[in-house]
């Protein structure tokens, strides 16, 4: 595939030529981003790339086997470093903590909860409103009065809130309340949500498939950059394998390896990945040591109480034991990555 | 959970007032079916089912573990037979041959295709038109062109035809046009869209998703019978397991597992199911032995031209061999049936 | 790799030579098979295959890329067919139903299985002397003293035996008194055992690991055949995924996929594949229409009794069921085979 | 189970009277351990194990569901500490750095490594001379000169010597030379081999299967338990699962949770879990993060020339940088295990 850069102010005239130019060669190709800068995806007019870069306005060309031109690190070098509030970045080596409850269950519990982590460390506040339940018969979240309850807490805490989104159709109205769009791991292949968030520009938390290979989760991705997009965060929660000792198998490696061919951010979710709230303080240690972006936890100030997930829950009290270790954890870390260490997936 | 029946005619205030049972136990309950023989769902009061049944109004109630209460043959012990057309039924020893392209393509490839798979023996015609491709740059089907093509194809040939539906945002203009919707794999869990296909009364073909457990599919079934949609057609299409010798590991064996723990069809789909058109005829045959309803066949009429799924697609004659030989072995299978063997579930 | 077949009478200097070419060009080399007219095995020396075969004593040089050269239909075109006993046969269209308990367990038990799986239709009766057991606490099988008893009920009723051996060390003292010796699934990847049962000339029968590719479990059976021991019937008995709705999952597709690249016969073990009883008889009439070249089916007198495995035992009635089920089917089946239908891999 | 513990210094016929009265009762046992203080596995007299503690001689009486009563840490509550040589432990916080080849290629190959990995922090040196290749025309390893060299390599530079037995006729020659007995993946379930090495007192290295789940795992342990050697190291090497992007799928998530159930070490081997030597060292640190006991690494002086792995092999200058990074690593961890945080298993 080719990635073709058009230059800062092109007129649209070349951008017309330069899809001209393509059609004919029968190629085909996807224009993307900004009008000022737009970049040209093409399909099948490798050979050609370098009568591509002497058209006018056409500023780099980039050619790629990845089946994810826009996701890969052979395209985009450099880290996708990107604001979530004007205060929080995410990306090349700036931590995001997301915590908060599995669902939104009332009033009380998400304020205590928002205000709680934040003291404790947390830069984004997270929380189901539509909840993705495998019985048509479980608590299925308490939907638009939960975005409801989400806004007050970010209100009150100044936390910007990520939740979970299913269905093109809630999009609208949805987009202006929350700071980070998710797409749970159910949800990864459902192409129709893909393209919807894509159109957006609200960041957008894609969970790994529980049965996705990582080719397959950087062309979900790919769909929302494709859309133009850019704000994609990663996030792997554990896959599905023959072993049920714990809920899912969090699959650490993909975090230095993923990191290695994209340059989107990659969180890890020990919550959902492991299952079990007695595993989560270490695998969050072992994602941070891993080359981690952040993490995402479940935190409900009465686990025991909670109407979806409690087993895999901290107390606030945990939550804060957590973070303590990982600060310290992290802070030789980053002393790490200031040496010369040659090995930038990582540290 | 308990499934409460109530009788033919049953007036609007004795649901109320079984629904003002179930509510004042603290029991969740969900009405499901016409209005004029509902059924009720409620989980949580299987301890005064008793009481239930003396309400007045109600015919019959059911207490059942299974979290799938509608879909399982506890609840409704007879196989669930429906029609598609006036002349063609599913289940209960009526056999449904799906067969036709990957994708709707052009006007020729669809009628060639329809009217060759009718002469060979298949009673519904498949072919999609909103295709869910793993890469974004990969060719996504006709779209509405593609319906308009399989609607003439159906004008032509009679064949009722069967298509996926990708988003709920589509099932308003599409319904009316397609005989079945079918819900691919990576929508398993798409719960918008299932609870979207549960408010018609138009039969669904549910496929399995690569990554669900018989539990987790038959819910998602449950997800369309409890939004009062009775006519699901389960779909075995392969599993995805380490092993990459075939495209998917087609798991015969819920066949007959499924079979025996729910009231509703199960076909089976060999060419996802493998990926590999020489094994197509005896995962066939296989089928059918273990006791399926039906099998969905890819054929194409010059495979090597096709956009998609070319090397797993019949052609027209080689499906016409497989129809002889599966209605060979289906004339042996129906004799067995007639037997006294007491074992139902496959034959 | 090559596989080069000396012509029968061939002189040891004939073979000598062909060997110190192939090592002068530094490549692998393997003798394998009889005195008289033994192959040799090389990897490295594809390109001068031609002048292999002008050497003295050269009968045919094939080239494969396959990794498993002797297991390979492209240089062994035909089924290998061979016998068990003087009357029984297997692969080529012989089948070989395999039947009798998980254990050994008592001298009555093993004696009346014999007699009944014989009349039903059977024959070679399965029996574990020697068990592969998870946990140490479980019975391990009655070793010697159940190989005893499986002799005498070889003696009583003429069925051949076949018994699972689980060390290199066993052997010597158990390859006289069984006339077929299993490898476990546990054990396919025991490559000391492999190479044991390689230099014996008894046929082996080889399961398929739990975990193990096609190409890996043809490869267990190359180290077989390449220790001299041609004698090697596949069985499918179902792999690990993530579901666990039955014991294993039995991957039928294997059966037309190994026949088609691979002239060893393959057959199913719907028990171990499904573990439950009620799917045993549609899984085995799957096996005979997916092409399979026979059955190994777990009976016992009384499964409520048994000592392991009994939920996936059948009785001596259910087992004639099955035969006369199976038998029924094999009738069409075998009618298939004559006619010219050009798909040897399944019928 | 019970795990009955006789008092030091017990009398036989005391231990005689434990099992008497076990057997009457219809109980199995098994006697593990010393003459002086042994213990008695016994299955099935749960509900006697008051009677069994006021026995004359009998200590200690414990009663567990675990399917591996010796393994579990309900019976045995602190980390299992044990000797490799006089210098060096393992468990209970002492770490074990195993590194070397992967095969045993040449006397210059295996000396400058182990001289190489020594300075670099290495505490065992590793080395195959016995390969388990899938293929048998792959190198097979050097066998018994393989192991003269490790001892060569082991006299040069103190470093005790880690290897893989492949047979239980191996077991008789192979011990005296080497420091701890390695059981490799594909044989996790050579039962014949695990009673073996039970019967030895030589420290083993049992790597988990690659389709075996936690459970399986420490019922394999439990073989070598019940054979009266308790110096058993547990290796988590990565397990099979659908995403072929990395080798193996190294499940981290283990290390915690096999540590919170058993009080045997469990150290990760990266180089096997993931395949490619990018991610060795990120999923070192992760591993250690994790709260392992230690790393087993592939190390060879010349990777591209290694006839076995080399795309999993650091060079030593690699290993040394690793090798630093987890130094600093864990001195934080260290210093997180002296606070007192509540939750041994992991930090």
């Amino acid at each position: 595939m080719l990635v073709i850069h058009m230059a800062r102010g092109c007129k649209s005239l070349e951008v017309a030529r330069v899809c001209d130019f393509l059609e004919r060669r029968g190629c085909s190709l996807r224009v993307v981003g900004s009008f000022e800068s737009p970049y040209i995806v093409s399909n099948g007019c490798e050979k050609v790339g370098n009568l591509v870069l002497s058209l006018p306005g056409v500023k780099t060309v980039t050619s790629t086997k990845k089946p994810y031109p826009l996701a890969s690190r052979e395209t985009f070098p450099d880290d996708n470093v990107f604001h979530i509030t004007e205060d929080i970045k995410v990306g090349g080596g700036h931590r995001l903590i997301m915590a908060g409850p599995c669902s939104v269950e009332s009033r009380s519990q998400i304020l205590e909860t928002a205000s709680g982590v934040k003291t404790l460390g947390a830069n984004v506040l997270r929380g189901g409103a539509f909840k993705p339940r495998t019985n048509p018969y479980s608590f299925q979240g308490l939907g638009s009065e939960g975005i409801n309850l989400l806004v007050e807490a970010k209100e009150k805490t100044g936390l910007p809130i990520v939740t979970e989104i299913m269905s093109p159709e809630d999009l609208e109205w949805l987009e202006p309340h929350v700071d980070i769009l998710q797409i749970g791991a159910r949800n990864m292949m459902n192409f129709a949500l893909l393209k919807a968030v894509g159109r957006t520009r609200k960041p957008v938390l894609l969970k790994r498939g529980m049965m996705a290979t990582v080719d397959e989760w950087l062309q979900a991705a790919e769909y929302i950059l494709a859309g133009g997009n850019h704000k994609v965060i990663l996030c792997e929660r554990g896959i599905r394998s023959f072993d049920t000792s714990t809920r899912n198998t969090l699959d650490l490696s993909v975090v230095p390896l993923v990191k290695s061919i994209s340059h989107l951010p990659v969180i890890v979710d020990p919550s959902h990945g492991t299952g079990r709230k007695e595993l989560i303080k270490p695998m969050s240690m072992a994602a941070m040591a891993a080359g981690a972006d952040g993490l995402m936890i479940e935190v409900h100030p009465r686990p025991h109480e909670a109407l979806s997930d409690g087993a895999q829950s901290l107390t606030l009290e945990e939550f804060g034991d957590l973070m303590e270790s990982v600060n310290r954890l992290c802070s030789v870390l980053d002393e790490e990555v200031k040496a010369p260490c040659g090995l930038r997936i990582a540290m």
